[in-house]
């Protein structure tokens, strides 16, 4: 039961995003352009992160439907994502990939705990300085979202399936478009 | 020294924004609707938030930057600031803001420590559901402004006077006419 009162059609963040559509706003075009714009690291690397990110902050909502929309743009490989969220080291993902976690897992706790060592190792396995910006601003930014879902009390269904249908939609569609399905084309203008 | 090649002429959160005007497009947007906008909380109130919250992060550019802009809006006075920052339950602010401080202390750890009780206790002191909406997502913001600043490695001075001096400037004249100086007027624009 959310702490106010959110529109109850709407699960997770699309609740609070629905009740205060002018900060949806800059909050979508944020993770679109971190999560689906134009970047060197794939739309499924990135995903990955802010799985991750938000499956160390136990956000269910977050950690479940990144998980879903990152396993949509890897194939469909579910195994993966939860590999991911259990140890990342032993996962198939590329070393650069693993060195960005590192880092990302890292500012999820406190961002000073991210040393010179730990950005040079992503350097020495290719990251580039944009990578690492977009990872410290991926985990920072899921830092937000996960704390905004958990602190509303937003309703976060068990339902795997539904994550599943979700995730492939925003997949396609990416985040932007898809808000418009609870906030409205005109979501932009003052709600109230 | 910061992580990445950030333009040695801004400091903290500024430095990253200039590196990538495209999310700092967003992250400006959100911090200016949420802090400068129309609302029943006022600017100070809300800059007392946001500077409880870095200060709890230990974040040294946002919680003096925060500071400073909210001493602007409060008559300059700094001893308050001081006083939210150390124990905000002995400060001169209403119980209703107190009530407020105590969920945004929560949303700064994690937002599943927030209580029914504590929405509760706020509404019984005047707080509406938009206000505490806003507690929460500014605390939440926060919490990645910080870990961006902090995860980047970005210069944080310690120069009082410097942060006094701008914050009186953003107090005047807002976040996103303010970002116009190091992010350029086409800073939206895609910078690479």
């Amino acid at each position: 039961m959310p702490h106010i009162s959110l529109p109850p059609e709407h699960i997770g963040i699309r609740g609070a995003m629905a009740f205060r559509p002018e900060t949806a706003k800059p909050l979508n075009e944020l993770v679109e352009i971190l999560l689906a714009g134009p970047s060197t690291l794939s739309k499924g690397e990135r995903e990955l992160i802010a799985t991750y990110v938000s499956s160390r902050n136990c956000t269910h909502f977050c950690a479940s439907i990144h998980g879903a929309i990152a396993a949509a743009h890897l194939g469909g490989d579910e195994m993966l994502v939860k590999q991911v969220k259990t140890d990342f080291t032993q996962a198939n993902i590329s070393p650069k990939l693993k060195a960005l976690l590192v880092i990302a897992g890292k500012v999820q706790q406190d961002g000073k705990l991210v040393t010179s060592a730990d950005v040079e190792a992503s350097r020495l396995l290719g990251a580039t300085d944009l990578e690492i910006h977009d990872t410290v601003l991926i985990a920072a930014a899921f830092c937000m979202y996960n704390r905004y879902v958990d602190g509303l009390g937003t309703d976060q269904p068990d339902d795997e399936a539904l994550y599943r249908e979700r995730g492939r939609m925003v997949a396609c569609n990416g985040y932007v478009h898809t808000s418009k399905e609870y906030l409205g084309e005109n979501a932009h203008a003052a709600s109230r």
